[in-house]
């Protein structure tokens, strides 16, 4: 018969953790684990996760929604879709579709439904034309226009950009400026941040990691997703964003802000060997 | 030097036709290299070549988009909206998009756009409400509101299947008989056609094909277009539809109707050899 041996592993610590700090640690591993594993599947799995996560009651978030579908690429649209319907046994669309509501739900089920065109040939009479619509729809502060909504979520990119240019240049504002009315309204936000995706996405992230680092309490699910979801797109280009408008590098500013694991796994991702 | 030598091809036909005879015989001529020319295209080619009719003003044909964003497979509209992008360098949803409007709009956009689910669960709790659901709707003629337009264009085709049994076994009516009320709204008409697309695509195409060939006059180009696109896919089915309806074969029916090259290319599809 084997005797078992049992070592003392169990230490107790020089200093005793209240309740509080316990907790507090517990919360760390956790986000580390949670970084970890979002960066262990794959693109098309991680996008369908966190759509799925979005379109939950308790964690619902229709920005994360608007983001997966207005950054990714057709085909990376396409594959989440596909790696969504594998796990969850139904569409985005539908879950999208069932999750929201009015005016929010007119934007984002579009956005997430379009296959949108990736070429660079641009209509300008077309661009031209559009642009006097939106200003017209925006002058009129109708902003769930059909016309309004249909451009800005089944236009290809650079037609997209196109048209805000003439809009820009006829109208004498960018458009952000004149959607910057009433930035109360969920639904006005998130047009304004939608058109940002589509055209500036660098601009966009750069915003959204400044407004997670400053905020009392680092907001790490925002941080965590969008160094995981970015690392091998465009991490770069956003971090020359950041340190171009907040005069710190990006990986400084994570450094300062969180700790541990965590810590080092968005460094890593961030480029840093050690 | 070569001495061109002309011999007299040309020859008075002992019956002179009429301009009417020569114009109806150009017709036949050209209905039949519609038909061929539609054959030679492959199915997501030809897919997009229609939808793009379509979308155009002079062919403009809401039933067209509708039948393509219903009756295809998922990976098959995929195909197609492919197609589509590589050949007119802009996306199928920007263009039905941009050519439509009010309901029709609403309608049509969330349906070409979803990336159904194809599997066959059923979610028996939801199809319960949804039935509900779409019977108030119906009830109150809300036939435009979001909910019964949003289950219509994003739940799976077997997901939808369980609601309109649940909708006929807790109501007492099938959900067509209740969208009769007023057959002369084109919105409405589309929006009970595009159910029967998603359930009872042979019963639909049978109907097609019975006002196609009962009309003073055949209308060819839905007739062409039935027979070329299903050739492949469920025509065998909708013959015996036919058959099951009319009392007499589809083949015969067809043959009773048309002549020519454009007659033995429909029977060809159909599957004579001769």
């Amino acid at each position: 018969m084997a005797t078992l041996k049992v070592s003392a592993t169990l230490k107790i610590p020089p200093h005793v953790p209240s309740p509080e700090e316990d907790s507090e640690q517990l919360r760390k591993a956790f986000q580390g684990y949670r970084a970890v594993l979002l960066w262990t599947l794959d693109s098309a799995q991680r996008d369908a996760f966190l759509v799925n996560e979005a379109t939950k009651r308790l964690s619902s978030n229709n920005w994360v929604i608007m983001e997966i579908a207005s950054t990714r690429s057709s085909i990376d649209l396409l594959n989440a879709k596909q790696a969504y319907q594998a796990r969850f046994k139904r569409s985005i669309e539908e879950d999208v579709a069932y999750h929201t509501s009015g005016d929010l739900r007119k934007l984002l089920v579009p956005l997430v439904g379009t296959f949108r065109y990736e070429g660079d040939e641009v209509n300008t009479t077309l661009a031209k034309s559009e642009a006097k619509l939106l200003h017209e729809k925006i002058a009129e502060k109708a902003y769930n226009h059909d016309d309004l909504i249909r451009i800005i979520t089944t236009r290809s990119k650079a037609q997209l950009n196109a048209t805000l240019n003439h809009y820009n240049n006829d109208f004498g504002n960018v458009i952000d400026k004149d959607l910057e009315t009433n930035l109360e309204d969920e639904y006005l936000k998130l047009l304004k941040a939608t058109i940002q995706c589509l055209t500036y996405p660098e601009k966009y992230f750069e915003e959204l990691l400044r407004m997670a680092i400053n905020k009392t309490g680092t907001d790490e699910w925002a941080l965590t997703r969008v160094v995981t979801t970015r690392a091998e797109v465009d991490l770069q280009r956003i971090a020359e964003e950041y340190q171009r408008r907040n005069s710190i590098p990006l990986d400084r500013a994570i450094a300062n802000d969180v700790s541990g694991d965590y810590k080092s796994m968005l460094l890593a991702l961030l480029g840093h060997d050690d």
